[in-house]
């Protein structure tokens, strides 16, 4: 259940981005909204009583404050003044958006003279709580708010959308109806225990279970694609020492400088960078270059290696087109025995074709083979000169269409946060006791157990069922102003 | 004269600070502003008619565009859009506000959604310079809009604020109207010249004309401080070599570390830290060592914080209370010498006095001794610890006082701005060639002449008298979006 966690009190926040603009937005919500506004707000100088306040309409006029030294009235700033009326705003309570020149001073004087006229500063996230708590939306669209605002490429922000729309939280209610329905029978059967009836047809429940079961995997399943896009996808960039692996990282990144940013955060023990190709992020690993552990004591640099192509969505393995046949057998063997063919694509690139033209051909034949012999499905193979960028556009070809057949539709339902992953994932193991009680013929109330337990988790997504502790968590993430 | 130097054209921009934020603003401006922006909107999922558009209204609804791949429409975000109608905005022109999620992704689509609709990308300033084309305010008031944004302290808020409100126009326009009717005198004489008429009285002339110079040169007067307020005062910290120069600077700024920052571009050859006290900023310079420079070679340095004696308004003086009484009547003595007494406030610290706290009176009174002797009449004296505290607070307090006395109650008009001053000084020299021509006996058309030129000055302030040039050159350092 929702229960409202608010005294009656208005906050304030700076809404716009941090800093100096041309103008700068301030939030006020609450119950006293509107009269602490009217206390500051002037229209050529006239006071602007509260009771003339119709809602979605802006008025233009001064921010008046009080001079401490002398006690004299003082303007802030000209202001364009928007006022919402409960339950048509944001927040669902009365509230007001006043934009002033962007100085950091004035949004700094604005907050002071609210602060003074009864309001009090926002926590983070506080606004978009109180749209929670009014059933403006979900937990779960909540959360997709924040990700709207963080999202860095065109297919983040449309996941983001999707979940703000409320598409997951539908699939999630319709699972959660199920679920009741079967509870629901169970109950009624214990309530009439001692006559030991069945209400609930057993292989109807199964069959019910299943369904949703399915339903779960499939959005657990989603997560690590959901994440990718929102994180940018996982590309290691694999090879021997001197393959060119560096080299290619830094080609691709070469002339989209401009939109790279290291990940903030990231441990660096491995060299990563982001970039924007066509509207989707992608992640690129440059890892420590692998050789056979037989041969060599660098155990932990190539353990390391090893743990980066597990997490990768894509490896794009270097071979070295100038060393020999053996080798090259050798080397490609390697990347490609590494690869999980359920999760992963491999690129493999033939490098330095530069240095050695002539040869290309065969030992693209050679890397096909070797493909073949390894029964992966997810393959390209292609020649690249890293050093003068030949094969460079195609290479940038093959990641857009490796992205766009693992790419949603503008409705698919994804997971995208972890913790909803975690709460499917609690949700997911709840269902397979109850699937095992079932099967083993366990006591009705303790297999209703199980089943209460599985709702719960799955209605902690949306917020149907939470803490306070839950929420707090959740909306200090957010920033102030949200 | 003002005449429109734009085209038929829409522009826009994000009006809210860069980077990522609860919110942001983007401004449309122009006679398509509504056209476009009603193209992209739409209100539970039906298109939003111009015609339906009220001023100062806002609309909540969605901002739809049109994904390339599927070339399905895709909603970009909800959004609250608040129209403007030609001439009730800020430009003058239909113009209109979109809010959108602050996303970077968001901000940068929805700007090219309204590209494809037919707006451009704004100038930095040129919603600004419409506002001025418009004759929503003089070119005055639209840099008090600028220096608006930009101040950082109540003080430099408070006189762009006078600034936006007109006051220095009003005045400008005030100068301007007498040297008009002079003019217009002096040019009926130049009408009848062939009968050697003199239509203007030549003393009510001077009287006018030395009425303006005394204006003008108060205006001029007002920038040393106006500008000391905008930038922070100077304020120059000497002594001899181990008096505690750095240790005091270190103590004022010490409690202060999160409002203290570096002037950006200062050329560093000293130390300047700005501090907001009080409500005003202090811009401290921590000058190398001085001596008598007969005693030493050291002469570029000296020479250098001579310069920096000079340019502030307070200057600190330490004095070693360690030191013998001949060395530090020498040490007073030097320092007292190099103040100019009509612009600069002097406060002689005594040093050091944990050290030998019983000879402090004694020390004190020879300070005091040595200020009457001095005959200047802006000083104070007191003793202080820049070790252990002690005596800063009553610094403070000092600081505090001084700011009190230069400055200006709300409406006092204060020149800020390098551009306007020097149009001034143009203004002044040309009103001298005018009086010179008058004691001297020119023939009356050269002295128009002077006049007019004075009257270009002084009318280039307002932007009554302006080029294409000075106008782009003003509002190119103007942020984008405002």
């Amino acid at each position: 259940m929702r229960t409202s966690f608010f005294s009656d009190d208005t906050i304030c926040a700076v809404a716009t981005p941090h800093g100096m603009g041309a103008i700068a937005t301030v939030r006020v919500s609450g119950p006293q909204a509107h009269g602490i506004v009217c206390s500051l707000f002037k229209r050529k100088g006239v006071a602007f009583p509260e009771e003339q306040i119709e809602g979605y309409r802006a008025y233009y006029g001064q921010i008046v404050g009080t001079d401490k030294a002398s006690d004299s009235e003082v303007t802030l700033d000209e202001a364009v003044v928007t006022f919402f009326k409960a339950p048509h705003s944001f927040t669902g309570e009365d509230a007001a958006e006043i934009s002033v020149h962007g100085s950091v001073f004035i949004q700094q004087r604005l907050l002071e003279l609210l602060v003074e006229g009864g309001a009090r500063l926002a926590l983070p996230g506080e606004f978009t709580r109180r749209a929670f708590v009014n059933r403006k939306f979900d937990l779960a669209q909540a959360e997709a708010v924040a990700d709207l605002i963080a999202s860095q490429s065109e297919a983040a922000h449309r996941l983001a959308m999707n979940q703000l729309k409320g598409g997951f939280s539908k699939e999630l209610q319709m699972m959660r109806s199920k679920l009741l329905e079967i509870t629901s029978l169970m109950e009624l059967e214990l309530d009439f225990s001692e006559e030991d009836v069945e209400f609930a047809d057993r292989s109807k429940l199964k069959a019910l279970l299943e369904e949703t079961q399915t339903h779960v995997t499939k959005l657990m399943d989603s997560f690590r694609l959901g994440n990718a896009i929102k994180n940018g996808i996982p590309v290691a960039i694999v090879g021997e020492t001197n393959t060119g692996k560096s080299t290619l990282l830094n080609a691709l990144l070469g002339e989209d400088r401009a939109i790279v940013s290291d990940i903030a955060g990231t441990t660096r023990d491995t060299i990563e960078e982001v970039m924007n190709l066509n509207g989707t992020l992608f992640r690129f690993i440059d890892t420590a270059g692998i050789r056979d552990t037989a041969e060599t004591i660098e155990r932990i640099g190539i353990e390391r290696t090893f743990r980066k192509i597990n997490e990768a969505d894509i490896v794009l393995g270097l071979v070295d087109a100038t060393q020999s046949q053996a080798d090259l057998i050798k080397a490609a063997r390697f990347i490609l025995g590494k690869i999980d063919d359920v999760h992963q694509v491999v690129v493999l690139l033939l490098n330095k074709t530069d240095l050695c033209p002539s040869e290309s051909a065969e030992k693209i034949d050679l890397l096909k083979s070797l493909v073949t012999e390894s029964s992966l499905n997810h393959t390209y193979i292609q020649t690249l000169s890293a050093k003068t960028g030949n094969g460079l556009d195609q290479l940038r070809q093959t990641l857009a269409e490796i992205q766009q057949s693992m790419n949603v539709s503008q409705d698919t339902v994804m997971v995208t946060n972890v913790r909803h992953f975690e709460a499917l994932k609690h949700a997911h193991e709840s269902l397979n006791a109850v699937q095992k009680g079932l099967d083993e013929g366990i006591p009705t109330d303790l297999v209703a157990q199980d089943l209460r337990e599985a709702l719960y988790y799955l209605g902690s997504i949306t917020g149907e069922i939470t803490t306070d502790e839950v929420l707090g968590s959740i909306f200090s993430r957010f920033c102030i102003g949200k």
